[in-house]
């Protein structure tokens, strides 16, 4: 089955305390963005990309790929206000009957077993997650006070989230609901069950100098 | 108030592929415990460390002090089966009336900040631990299938626990249970109240090979 990817980069840099959105900071010699889109490249050569990148930042994108000699196929459209109309923006590049995958731009560090898990299982049953297990105790808040809880009974969450198109496109069409914190909960809300499968624990969000140091450790 | 800290140091290399202990391997130019030993003299030059150590590692260790030159003062005492017996163990040499932090002897980013509110906190309230925010969505498991869960409320809790001694001696005279997953579950079986104050997010325990790579990456 024809495969895709919606790579989503909205970021800005402040939390980096930078000009430079968070995805295009050079991390191991060249833009974080590059290297999560390689790692799709290496899962499959031929995977249909979609960039979802905001209005003001496609001219910069653009002159960073004649850069760093950056020649990658891939389609590119622009983000919305919030990550759910970027995401349905990158959606109407995608045609039903394929496997779409939506990854965040800032998680380069995801591994090539973790795209083949989750593409290989959304094949199978409509839908996959990456997830791991919780590194720490886990205690729950509780108005004042807080109270332990069974950290085997939770699992972090993240990207690629992928889906049979179909039904990821269908599930777009709602209108946008505080509890739409990932693209799952957007697919759950249609009364399909999500599957869980193995992340990688180094596959961190970037989102603030300290990853930064952890991801030049970790690709460079 | 007098303070101490008891850094318990009880892992193997098994995880990390290597016969050193986890503890002693070396990061950013010396064992990764004297990093952790060193993250509390700079808080307080005065306090009263207590090492707890396998019984089959304290030559080593010595060895290795000789080898680094860290001439710091300490009382070290070994540890026991579990990490319960260790904390116990590491209890004898704390006297009442002081604080005590308990400190996993393998978390050398540990933050002067976070050693420091946790201190305080616990002098004001007879105990204190740090938390940090989960990083990413959570879901929770459920026989078969998995739900969504608001993950502003859960914390995953870190070290050091710090607590008045006399209090922490008192927890630590029961009998182990189960659900002790750290120590502030063992006071809190006493009908005290956790109190909880903000952590480092780069705290993190260094448990496997990319942890390692990591810590040399923020601490070198």
């Amino acid at each position: 089955m024809k495969q895709a990817v919606i790579i989503v980069a909205g970021g800005k840099g402040e939390r980096m305390q930078s000009d430079i959105p968070k995805q295009f900071l050079e991390v191991a010699g060249k833009p974080i963005l590059m290297h999560t889109i390689e790692r799709f490249l290496v899962f499959d050569e031929n995977i249909l990309i979609v960039l979802v990148l905001p209005v003001d930042q496609i001219i910069l994108w653009d002159e960073l790929c004649k850069k760093y000699s950056f020649e990658v196929s891939y389609k590119v459209t622009t983000g919305g206000a919030t990550r759910f109309e970027s995401v349905k923006n990158g959606l109407k590049l995608i045609e039903p009957g394929c496997i779409v995958g939506i990854h965040d731009g800032v998680r380069p560090l995801v591994s090539a077993d973790t795209i083949e898990r989750c593409y290989m299982v959304a094949e199978k049953t409509g839908n996959a997650i990456p997830v791991i297990e919780i590194p720490e105790s886990l205690r729950q808040l509780n108005v004042g006070e807080s109270m332990t809880a069974e950290r085997s009974a939770f699992r972090l969450v993240q990207t690629p989230q992928v889906f049979r198109s179909e039904f990821i496109i269908d599930a777009y069409q709602q209108e946008y609901l505080p509890e739409f914190t990932d693209d799952a909960t957007v697919l759950e809300s249609m009364g399909h069950t999500i599957q869980l499968v193995e992340g990688n624990p180094e596959n961190i969000k970037i989102t603030g100098p300290v990853d930064l140091k952890i991801a030049e450790a970790l690709l460079g």
